[in-house]
């Protein structure tokens, strides 16, 4: 079920823009059915496109200005004709039903809040990234957005977390953890400690208690709440311990020949578990708590990775998760009220 | 280089005590030529010496209560004849050298603190672990000891794990890094970003900016500085993906006979790998700037993870690290005094 709207892409942002933004854009819609506008210097544009024989396919949406990846928050403020803000800016004007940029996470959220602003009632927007836990992916918020956090946003981030668990991966009363250091209610910093009461008695949030570091891929939780700096640094040392258990067993295996023999047999197991792990092919991390849904592709996404995130951006749009957001944060504030 | 002073083991904290930690004390002494004395039941210890026939090599101190795994911090200020208060009074009187237990962490630090008292001007001990980079570990710290921080205790834990590093690995200007969410200067939260600032101009410290949880085990820095709360974090998330990466690859080698086969061949080095990653085989966490050297066992530990404790304890108590933090914090002092 495809929202009539198209997915606006940044077709400037990324390690690899704009060939391989443009061929997961055409791949999005030739494989997977999606409505894709390309949003960057339509010369360069028009002639990717033509590399695929795609010209007539593909709309493409003029911005000539673009922010390099190691531009931060600021140049998305001096950059409003930048590919990223007009794409924000088709989803304003409602032409668009999401946007989709691979640039720097820094810029795409200093863009996404100045550009869509905070939906009502939504203190801060949050990051949410997908874990690869099975049978459904555990999604953790905030992974970075914001490095400072208030209690009262770690329950409005279960809150975004709740209605993406939802909408996206038809998950029934998501289960909310809050992220801490040990499973009593008393344990943590002042932060969490009052997140914890002020989740427990939360309408709306299936909250199931504290959860710790080892939880992360157990899937105990479907949704896990936690500040951004500690979000980001906890999604970054499971990232870093992932790539070392590898690292560490292909070097184990180059040790012996009889073993080499063996991880021969095995590569091809290894290469599909890798991919499982491998956050491109979730389409990358959602800003959550915009009027209008923001994904944010990995730096180094690729045709697949693109296209993947097109499929998870039309997914949460289509699925209205900006009103369902907003439903939610509505009925905060009035069970509040009733105090 | 041992010590004179013997280690004082608690033989009455970990999952597996007494049983374990007494052979782990008939290990370290026998294997490892070490000085240990067990704290605890006098009657159950001397019959699980006798089990070993080390009923002569080995004394103990008698001690009559325990705390339980599940007691916290409370418990040690009731029991002041645990065995694990008892270990402490050892060390504070001169009689021990270092103290090793396998009981709960949150106990053992309140013990600590209480029997053994901080170093002068140490604001708060931490708690350092020991991650398995080569060549030489790289030193976590705060890993859960204070939930909160200030900045100036993030440049504390950054001279307690320069002392740790030199003596116990023999690392020469120990590279410090900063846990926080990017590289540049000004990236994250207002503890770090002081933190930083205060870093950069401590004399004594080789500070090398900061890192992110990708570099947890990478070997890029030597020690790593954090508050305990997301030090805690941080290393509970790295145990749990490497846990899962071996439990994915397993599964993944279980699908199909072929690579089955492969496996067999290779599951000598897995194991291999596997007990390298195992933070046991490092002889646990060390809880620094008390009056006393105090190693934290895995409170799963069995007999050799116990004698690896004794052997980290008797090394930095012989060692000095005591004295050595000491003179590196009234050093910092002396420098603020001048300016």
């Amino acid at each position: 079920m495809s929202d009539s709207r198209p997915i606006a892409l940044d077709a400037m942002g990324g390690d690899h823009a704009p060939h391989e933004i443009v061929a997961g854009a055409v791949h999005a819609v030739r494989e997977r059915g999606l409505h894709v506008v390309l949003v960057g210097s339509p010369r360069v544009l028009y002639e990717a496109l033509a590399d695929h024989d795609a010209t007539k396919e593909i709309p493409i949406v003029r911005a000539e200005e673009a922010l390099a990846m190691d531009e931060g928050a600021l140049a998305s403020l001096r950059r409003p004709r930048s590919s990223l803000a007009v794409a924000c800016h088709l989803v304003r004007r409602g032409d668009a039903g999401a946007v989709v940029s691979a640039g720097s996470t820094a810029a795409i959220v200093a863009t996404g809040r100045l550009r869509l602003k905070g939906q009502q009632g939504v203190l801060k927007p949050a990051i949410a990234v997908a874990l690869p836990t099975l049978p459904h992916p555990t999604l953790l918020l905030d992974a970075g957005a914001n490095a400072e956090a208030k209690p009262e946003m770690l329950v409005q981030f279960a809150h975004l977390g709740a209605a993406y668990a939802e909408l996206a991966h038809g998950v029934e009363q998501p289960r909310v953890g809050l992220l801490t250091i040990g499973s009593e209610a008393e344990k943590g910093n002042k932060l969490v400690k009052r997140a914890h009461e002020l989740l427990q008695g939360s309408p709306g949030i299936h909250f199931t208690g504290n959860v710790e570091g080892y939880d992360l891929l157990t899937g105990q939780a479907d949704v896990i709440t936690t500040d951004g700096f500690t979000g980001n640094v906890a999604l970054k040392t499971m990232e870093g311990a992932v790539r070392y258990a590898f690292t560490e067993l292909q070097e184990s295996i180059g040790d012996s020949r009889l073993a080499r023999l063996g991880a021969a047999m095995q590569r091809s197991r290894l290469r599909e578990l890798r991919r499982r792990l491998d956050a491109e092919a979730y389409g990358g991390a959602v800003l959550l708590g915009l009027n209008g849904t923001v994904v944010i592709a990995h730096g180094s996404s690729r045709a697949q990775g693109i296209s993947a995130a097109c499929r998870l951006a039309d997914d949460l749009s289509s699925s209205g998760i900006v009103t369902d957001v907003g439903e939610r944060i509505a009925a905060t504030h009035r069970s509040h009220r009733l105090w």
